[in-house]
């Protein structure tokens, strides 16, 4: 079983590393990039089945918030796959 | 229109970050995480409609492997939204 995080900085929070990256896609030859936001991407592998699902995604959503974001500029979002 | 680009290191290449956050989620009461590997996320609001997606497309390919990514080291993944 797998859990997608992605951590994005808040629309409202100037993200200068998204402008740095627009910025030189633009210098590349791409002038239709009007906006790049970077974030963060993790993959976690966690061991167990099906009905373990909702006791680990409440404990993800925990570490989501302690651990690989940052609640006052970033938002979180938590997927599953297979 | 937006394309999401998703940078994670090859499956071959030892992920120092990851282990060293698989390492904190054990220490934080889940142990059932048995492998963590980090990467990056991007997106790329981009204007044009949907006449334009091939050949922007085929520069943001381009984009991927000379800007965003080490290819020696890293793959990558481009979807689209909207």
């Amino acid at each position: 079983m797998k859990a997608r995080v992605t951590v994005m900085p808040k629309q409202s929070v100037l993200d200068p590393q998204g402008v740095a990256v627009r910025d030189a896609i633009h210098h590349l030859g791409l002038p239709a990039a009007s906006a790049v936001r970077v974030g963060k991407y993790l993959e976690i592998e966690l061991q167990g089945d099906a009905s373990d699902r909702p006791s680990l995604e409440a404990k993800l959503h925990t570490l989501c918030r302690d651990l690989l974001s940052n609640p006052v500029i970033e938002d979180y979002r938590l997927e599953w796959s297979e």
